[in-house]
């Protein structure tokens, strides 16, 4: 009866000394961005020159105005969008999309976090606009992951992964971005598949000889009406997810690339539907099950494969830029490719300022793109593979009885 | 049968009347804001100098470009969020989402119209996309009187609720806002407090002696789902929803600090909800039926006291508030407790022209934020319980028999 | 047996046929606008004048930021407004929503080729966030004309008209924007009375008989459910739709009154609804099933008719428009009234440079917006006769059996 009550109380209690430790950390290292704080007052003392007015803050340069519509539309692809595709597992309905809720609200926060601290060398950072959308994206990496242990992990397990991938992410991410200077605006690599792979890694350690498929993995009409509304609103806001963080032009093609890729995709896909199916017809969960057998809901086909495919093309077609074609936004997307003084370029006739780069040949950009890829997938696996261990061998943490599982 | 057919056309013609109302209303008092009128004409003969071009209305100077994503997400809250949020009580499905956007779209107008009319003191107004904001902020209160009402309830009442409810909604506001200069930027006052205390005042005088649990109260799976679903769009989009109206850096820290502030609480109620639930399971619906017993869905709890907890804090925080901290944002943020003079002050130097405030301190401001609390509370209250009396004392607005409740 | 092959060909065949056109006329026509495209650096050699620095392009200046959150907001409406509100229909969830999926994916590339080439004179064209836009509008028209022959068409019929629409609907719109200079920002002409009477036309030419209904066309409980959610998103972001095209205060004023419209509107509908219901309820999937009876999804009724009225609405207002109410907005609004000649008019002053335009009076500008709209009208059911013979000789385009309908 105790152990009842202990084993009870193991969730709560970490997710309120989890809570709690999150608190401490924003309340030590965090602070607001510049764009976030109130403009100083400058006293008349302190100017010196007192005819000349502090220049007023105007409403356009505030970064939120920038970036809080795209930001929005990628709250609701967290939120809705894989909260509702993971829907599709019989009676799974209310723990998946609760479940993604709390591992989306506690990574949000962690990745904050650790993400600041790593990116500052363990000093205090600031948040805005921008740090809510790189925490989105990094959540996200965790909710691919769950995709890969839906219904065969505890919620306590889905926590303490949560915890660890956060960390191994940001580390990850901060050496391809800070170390390789490798640019991944979409979250290919960083994203998709480091979060495919990790929990890949995880699934295999802890289910090696789980493969008879369970009476609880399939799915009903509406949970699958309401997987299609997930999946719809990820299709919808995609657009703003692949260009979120890209600049000024770079971002309107990403906007018009990911836009007619996916309708051409759509097209693809009911194609192949429609030649696989016994009657001809369109069947959207059909196209889900296909994927199901495996790996429950197909990480390794949907998010895996892709995002390694997406890593070498955007490795290959940065070996074919050069600023004949892309002008100074190939030193805004790309900046290890800016020459590594101003005293080289015509900077000033551009009227920009960027930092020095590294002066980088396009092979060079090409070959950096490429060991992040695979720096990801090392990681990825190598860290999954160890976490999956350190829960098999930690039976604490799993629920005492399959009939409880979720 | 005679009577069948007026009791018949007691709602639909108590609806042609209002929105008749509503539109030699808006004939008469109600122009388009400058942002919304085309640009004059300045004939050559007119101006004297022809040289001089009239300035240009930049795209970006139009409010609409500044507040129309945010109010979309605001709407959406309204519509989706509030609307399927109550469709948790079983077979009222239907009926929840169809009178919520009734209500909602009487709401709406009769908002701009009284809104209007008592902050120009009668006279004719205009209205641009921060009108439509407040409009819908008022449906909100509304909203969550119909929550604390609902399933009780005839639609006949519920309209009659909306139009007295918005009347003493916008004088109470009038008086908060413009009176005691009291700044209530979410709305936790005004729109969440008022709301539910008016609602729980009606329910009160109505329901005294209706303990007894309704069959029909329980909830069914798929009705839940949908629950989840405005939950879930409530959640979402609550830092537009309490960042719309305020300005630059601060309506970035609104926006922060509530993403934040959600994160941090769905984490802290599913740590409760695992431990209160027998299986130490995730059930969102759950969470609702803990607050469904007494008053429907948990007014008191969702609105009424967070909101009143919300005031305090509030006149706390500003009570500790100076410009060595906030800035130029201070007397943005709480204009009475700008200078009551620019001679006073370095405005000069900020660049700054704000009016001219009341010069209050800190706790006379802090003071002034907790007597608007208490004032919203009590009309509130006492309001409610009016139009409950009211109701109760007239039955030919209530529906004949309770099988048609709804 | 081979001909059950060659019947399942038939669909992924064509869908794929499809795909590689659009990629090939996307190769050679298609280019991304200045927008969107990177900015070119100037060497110095080429410049001449080496002291002057180029101008930077500002982030608020790339159309983008302009239009993107509204273009999102009809994205929305297209794929989950068009898509839910037609899962009304028994046991066609599925097939509806992706159905509408596959061809707003199809008729969005198309339209985008299409309408490039007929604007452009057959030349290659360009595209930015605003072509993404009209090449939504053009889906909306092809998912009207859906609507009008839901749970009547094949697949692959559909597949077929959406090509030959999409044609037709090009040409249309070029006629009536640029041959008869007419005005139509919400689309009423080119969008909703096209896309109705092409539907009705093909529908009346392949069911001239077919009036019995099938007992697939009732409508369950959670089905119509999510036809609420379709309606209520369509509902929410009809005053993007409305005004995403139009100009600054123009646009303000069509949020305004699409915004107050729609209310008012909802307060009608629900009049309307209560006194016809024999409870005295409201019923929202009451209300459609009063359009159901002829044609299905009442596209008459809801597309057809209001657009026709508001078109010769439009021709009435314009026919009183004059430069003293709406100022400069007019001629920006309305090309074609602009003078002539700058000469004849102090555009100096105005500090504007629209083009010269035809100097037409308000009269003549309400008679060409008349042209259109009967031109739209007469070509919407001559084309779409003549698709439905066509597809009514040519039996190999339909389904061998009923059951397989859909």
């Amino acid at each position: 009866m105790a152990s009842i009550w202990l084993d009870k109380l193991k969730l709560p209690m970490t997710l309120v000394v989890l809570q709690v430790l999150f608190f401490i950390l924003f309340a030590v290292f965090v602070d607001y961005s510049d764009d976030a704080s109130p403009a100083a007052i400058t006293p008349k003392t302190m100017n010196g020159n007192g005819t000349e007015p502090m220049e007023e803050e105007t409403e356009g340069s505030n970064s939120l105005h920038a970036y809080y519509g795209m930001f929005q539309d990628v709250h609701v692809m967290i939120f809705i969008g894989f909260g509702f595709l993971m829907m599709f597992l019989k009676r799974y309905g209310f723990s998946s999309v609760g479940l993604n809720m709390l591992i989306a609200a506690l990574a949000i926060q962690w990745a904050t976090i650790i993400g600041g601290l790593v990116h500052n060398h363990g000093k205090s950072f600031t948040v805005d606009v921008t740090s809510m959308l790189t925490a989105d994206f990094a959540s996200a990496a965790v909710l691919i992951t769950f995709g890969a242990l839906l219904g065969k992990t505890s919620p306590l397990q889905m926590v303490i992964i949560t915890v660890v991938e956060i960390v191994v992410f940001s580390v990850n991410e901060y050496i391809g971005v800070e170390v390789f200077k490798a640019v991944d605006i979409g979250g290919s690599m960083f994203v998709h598949a480091f979060g495919a792979y990790f929990g890949l890694a995880v699934s295999r350690v802890l289910y090696r000889d789980d493969v008879e498929k369970s009476d609880k993995e399939g799915s009903v009409y509406h949970s699958d009406m309401f997987a299609v509304i997930g999946s719809v609103f990820l299709w919808m806001f995609w657009p703003s997810f692949n260009s979120a963080l890209a600049v000024e032009d770079a971002q309107h093609r990403a906007v018009l690339n990911t836009y007619f890729a996916l309708a051409a995709c759509c097209v693809a896909t009911f194609a192949i539907s429609s030649l696989v199916d016994r009657n001809g017809k369109f069947d959207m969960p059909f196209l889900s099950n296909k994927f199901k057998i495996h790996d429950t809901c197909g990480v390794n086909n949907l998010h895996g494969m892709p995002a390694i495919m997406a890593g070498i093309t955007g490795a290959i077609v940065v070996a074919m830029a050069d600023t004949k074609t892309y002008g100074t936004t190939l030193y805004r997307q790309f900046p290890a490719m800016a020459p590594t003084s101003s005293n080289d370029t015509d900077w000033s006739i551009m009227g920009l300022e960027p930092e020095p780069g590294k002066g980088r040949s396009a092979g060079q950009q090409a070959g950096y793109q490429i060991i992040a890829l695979v720096v990801t997938v090392v990681i990825a696996i190598v860290s999954g593979l160890i976490v999956g261990f350190v829960l098999k061998c930690t039976p604490c943490l799993s629920q005492p009885s399959g009939s409880n599982l979720f």
